[in-house]
């Protein structure tokens, strides 16, 4: 027998960039930036370090980092948020999922999610007891109709599970999407753990809509974000929950259990981050616009199809023309060991009916970096 | 209905941490030590934080620390370690421990658990779908018998539970208990999970013997540690686990996701703190045994009924004679209200036949706070 969690395989991110490292390839597979993040959030961890507090901080976060949480989403989304009884610090955004995930589902209740998804949201579903039922969005507009959720909805559905804005596929539910989801979930009296990690990373003038800011979703949401994405430091691992005091409680339960708590110095230079002026936030986005754009031309000139890219580090393209016989698996090994460039097959996000002509690429990347990456691919095609 | 983890309170630890700041309290319940920890582990988190790479390390650590843990395994307990397949950093050993347990125990699966236990044990056992035996410790001794084992361990046993040294009896088995224990791991080809956080604080001369040293246990056991615990630096969260590579492949799959990686620059400061020379770990186990004879001295001098501490940060301390009818948490919460000093009941770590006349003091604190808080108990009583 095999416990539930080991019968799954290594998360693809860690193989491919196992295999990446193994071929001296350029990294274009685990999402990550290759910069420094902000000198001044960098300087505030290191100060914190040397001069505050490095024991247990309270299992919910530092009061200072709950408070930028709250201000943080009236200033963004005008949510009034409680930091006392409204916010909780985890240790990264697969934390927070994870304790959201085992706060909230009982042995029996059905869960929604939306395929493509991130690869550790079933694992932890199943293990809580939870029933998947999927909705499959379809590339290459990743839609779905109000059909799709008349069938994945029941009168057992205890939550929905939304990514927004969407890894892989780039997408950034629009309001019509995201009020047909709201009216579901009201209508079976549900929740959503809504992972927003790329809540600032948008682009073409869009904004992120936080399915908690519709009408009568406030307290049925549970929306996770990560200072990893917002501040381009994946491996500092702080995320964090906001969510109604009666949702919050029981994910607060099961954090205990996980982690208890987050390093006090992260949580203060985040805290001190979440502050930045609005200059800081738009020019994230904007600066990684501009990759998209370096990199999607540059699959283009060589000749994938692109797919469009509307928020995330990601953008997808369509292999079809390659003749891996439809085998994104295939086509990404043969890319990493002979072109010398990793990405992710798009299949490893789907349980059923995946599509395996797409494959993702991770644009938060310096110039150089992604224009090596394109020449070694025109080398190849 | 309520998912199973958010059906168990919030951790003794926080509440009394919670209290004691609302009362103004010194707080000697939830373990941590007040002091800086040592500067040049400081430093050089600083400095890999300013220097160094703060993106997604792998999700087993970084490769420094991990050559350092398996020196480390070799330095002190002549194990032979290879970092590759046999060690995993973790955030904190809360978050080793539940890998361990969600990664290896299967539904219906029996757990023998030693009681006085941490409590996120039996939580995390039961979202495993394992199965409780336990072995009672009584105090003041917290001894155990062949019998006890015999009554616990079947041919369902999957594994054994071992915290050593034991928090919050001040515990540190012997290598006759070790071997008893051994024994019966190996008579039913079970496994042990090995909590062994405070491996370098032990007293008056003793050695910590990890289990896993033991004649045939070196593939039977997880080895849990905490640079927390043995650099002082409780807020870290930076945990370990080594074991056999078949023990730590599946536990790996449930560490993926729990938090997937752990700040890279914290385990640069670790891996170099492991490298530290002898004298440190003794300096470690020498000021906090000065400390436990310190409180251990005043707590006697106030009227209370001390135990015996071989080792952890803490030491208990009979109650009976104060007259709160065998109720530990009352005893607690008047304390810390009126005495304005905080202590853990030793029933919260018990399922059943608790003790309802220890609590737990924790003694890792400056000497002016352990004496400020012996003048607030003497006041008192
Ligand atoms: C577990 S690594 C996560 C990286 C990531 O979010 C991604 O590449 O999709
Ligand atoms: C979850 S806080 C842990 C502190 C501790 O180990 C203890 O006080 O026993």
């Amino acid at each position: 027998g095999n416990a539930l969690l080991s019968s799954y395989g290594t998360t693809i991110f860690e193989v491919m960039s196992r295999l990446s490292e193994e071929h001296g390839a350029i990294n274009l597979g685990q999402g990550f930036p290759d910069d420094r993040g902000p000198a001044d959030v960098l300087q505030t961890a290191a100060d914190a370090l040397l001069t505050g507090w490095n024991q247990y901080p309270s299992m919910m976060g530092t009061p200072d980092l709950r408070q930028a949480l709250a201000a943080h989403a009236g200033r963004f989304y005008g949510l009034d948020v409680d930091w006392k009884t409204e916010t909780m610090v985890t240790s990264g955004a697969t934390e927070a999922l994870t304790a959201c995930l085992l706060g909230l589902i009982n042995p029996g209740d059905e869960v929604v999610l939306f395929q493509p998804m991130y690869d550790s949201y079933l694992p932890i579903v199943r293990l809580a007891g939870g029933v998947p039922r999927f909705v499959s969005l379809k590339a290459p507009d990743w839609s779905f109709s109000r059909a799709d959720l008349e069938a994945a909805f029941s009168p057992r559905t205890k939550l929905v599970l939304i990514n927004d804005p969407l890894n892989p596929a780039a997408k950034v539910f629009d309001r019509a999407e995201l009020e047909l989801i709201a009216e579901f979930v009201q209508r079976h009296d549900a929740l959503a753990v809504c992972d927003e990690v790329y809540e600032h990373i948008v682009f073409d003038g869009r904004r992120h809509i936080p399915l908690m800011t519709l009408p009568g979703m406030r307290d049925r949401c549970l929306k996770i974000g990560s200072a990893g994405k917002t501040f381009s430091l994946t491996g500092w691992k702080v995320g964090y929950v906001t969510a109604a005091p009666h949702l919050l409680q029981p994910v607060a339960k099961a954090h205990q259990f996980l982690t208890f708590t987050t390093p006090p110095n992260l949580q203060a230079a985040v805290a001190y981050g979440l502050g930045k002026e609005e200059g800081y936030f738009t020019g994230l986005a904007a600066g990684l616009q501009a990759k998209r754009d370096r990199l999607s031309a540059g699959l283009a000139s060589v000749g994938f199809d692109v797919l469009p890219s509307a928020g995330t580090y990601f953008v997808a393209a369509d292999i079809s023309r390659f003749g891996f016989d439809g085998d994104d698996q295939a086509f990404c090994r043969w890319l990493v060991a002979e072109a010398k460039v990793a990405a992710i097959p798009v299949s490893a996000f789907f349980v059923e009916n995946a599509p395996t002509n797409v494959v993702r690429f991770c644009f938060s990347k310096k110039d150089e970096v992604l224009d090596t990456a394109i020449g070694r691919l025109r080398d190849r095609f």
